[in-house]
């Protein structure tokens, strides 16, 4: 069974997020969506919060399943035995980005394999610090989140 | 069973494409390299010359099958049942280019999917083209393409 | 008034040239869509056919203007008083040329301004060149160029 | 009669932000210079400071307005009927930064059109951290900003 | 002493060519101007009047010299015991691309480095064929090409 | 004789900073590695512990200095008799900001040269920031940084 991990800081989890998410369900046996602890870095949501909101945004896709972990990605991914790491591609900025991550995690796990899908055009734009700016300064953030969880998000973000 | 095609001219196959062949074969059940015919563009090698030495080349990796293919991508894929495509990235401008295709392949089979995978550094200047202009000003391609197809290239090449 | 001029080839126009179009007629007075005439590259459609098309795609615009040219593009500017040139940008290695572009006809027309557009997404990866490929593999081109002339183009290129 | 906007921090207003200021009074009918007022990132100079430096900069074109604003940039235009914003080109690193703003805008207002100016090769490098990094090292910053307002802005930054 | 060699098409010699080959002569005690020879594509210029355009612009550079070569460049060099290669680099075009040749030249050559330098920002859009394009147009090339041989390319070009 | 001087932070130094300086150091007489000493942004080592980490990892190479200065790397440069800045380039992301920075010290130093050598590929993903953040999280950084004080950095960063 080819599992794939998909991680990130999901704070929180954009429209862009939700597509990798399907897509690469459809492409590989499951997907592990990946919430990252960082405890030098305290995002709006807790972890607690972004994981829920993924859940609820991805009810429905069977063999999708949500964790959180600290520390190297790697590590975690040997632990549980899982080879294959599944980013998204918006542009050549991220591109250049993961480049040297892909090959950073090469080093680090010898087994490991990072594969790409490159982001429908229409959320090719779409980030989550860019959801949070938006939000706080009064914008419409549908068409930006998943519709299952923007009146969370929105709430959360305006107080 | 997840299946991926990896198509291209393939003329000839580079050390670049058995690396993205090998770690397909890993990631996927199977995987389809496929040569493209185009009747518009004489290559240098004939297509079966191509089929052959990606045969040589990857002789030994079980779930990787060779075939040549006429027409578009995509209407080979819905009579065969299969909805990756596997693609290699070895830089930006590369990006720039699959970017485009995907798109393109998403708008013409609905179902279909790119997934990448980003070359390792070492061969991430290597082309087929490359190749063929390397050998015949007479400079050294072993590095270049996979070991036991090297002679074969290189007598076709320097006649 | 703001006359803005958006050459190219226009071999045949797509639903991206359109849209540049549309969004440039809003923010100037007039633009003259101009379509060049190169002696040394023969295209699918020939000057009239791409004029044709245009028009039709661009019925109901009012202040669009369709003409052809040949010769130095800051030339035809010069004697017909226009100073803008209006231009889309699709991805960033559009975005290279054309900065090379706009010096050039900044050194060769001394008062030539040139004014980008960003494609929408869903345009992004669109060009005339594909559009011929795609066709003329058998792939479906709605959604690729203008519905007025979906089919017209169709049977030029499918013979 | 087509007004643009052209918004930025301006934390000083460089030689190369008035090129696009004075380019863009020649295509449109009024450019509005719009400070943005940012109340979680305070800069070197205030408000008052920034508007004064680009008002004694752009003394003399006729159809330039200074204002300063808070919140969204697409809010600030509707109230106010503008519908371009103006924004200038220095590389492709702005235009990846770009793409995704001038996508933003248009979620966030219907009728919002981006327009791209490339900056003059010999401003391409030049931008306002710079300026202050520079000055504050003891270099020489004339050639880099408006040669009527030098001596305030070094006067400023060194104290 | 350190030998720098500066290989390229010069067809013909541009300013922004002169002005590498001037900062190289500062930075290394000889540069050798290296006019490739390409069998396969014919210039415009033949390779003694590139030869010659490139004597008459360096004309007062001491340590520069002018050869023409056929083949590979390492192989030259290496027959002539020069190890370094100087390039230019306008943008992130040549950039990949030039990143792709060093690495070749690399493989090719064991001990051949090459050396680059960033273009002034005021030649950054010049080439060759950019030249040839504009002048056969009617434009105006002072300011493309150096001055010492303007009128030469030009009744070449114009015929 | 050719002196060069590669500025940095170097905090600490990687195996893609030892191999450009190895590089440098053949190709020119002189290669002066200069610490940069910036009192806003305390790094992980301080500035005697990086001079004593290049020191060991360049030793043997005899044609190479090592300093640190403070404020602008023009006026250090100018005081002590050097016209040559090298740099490494490892992508297109570092291209763009060189590209500025070179200009940059153009304009502050009028004889400035800047030099650039491109990373060799396995070295084209390492940077100091990346080193400290694997170590930290446990990850093996031997392939990253030389050898020849790959446990002095461990040490340090791992407490």
């Amino acid at each position: 069974m080819k599992k794939a991990i998909y991680p990130g800081s999901f704070d929180p989890i954009t429209k862009g997020h939700l597509d990798i998410i399907r897509r690469g369900s459809k492409s590989f046996d499951k997907v592990i969506v990946a919430v990252l602890i960082n405890s030098e870095k305290q995002g709006l949501f807790s972890i607690e919060e972004r994981v829920s909101l993924i859940r609820k945004a991805t009810f429905g896709i069977d063999n999708v399943e949500i964790i959180s972990f600290e520390g190297l990605l790697v590590d975690y991914m040997e632990k549980n035995h899982i080879s294959i790491i599944l980013k998204g591609l918006r542009n050549s900025k991220d591109f250049e980005y993961e480049l040297q991550m892909a090959n950073v995690n090469k080093i680090l796990g010898n087994e490991i394999e990072t594969i790409f899908m490159i982001s429908n055009p229409e959320n090719s734009y779409i980030s989550s610090s860019m959801v949070k700016e938006v939000c706080k300064l009064g914008g419409n953030i549908s068409g930006l989140v998943p519709s299952e969880v923007e009146s969370i998000i929105k709430k959360k973000i305006m107080g």
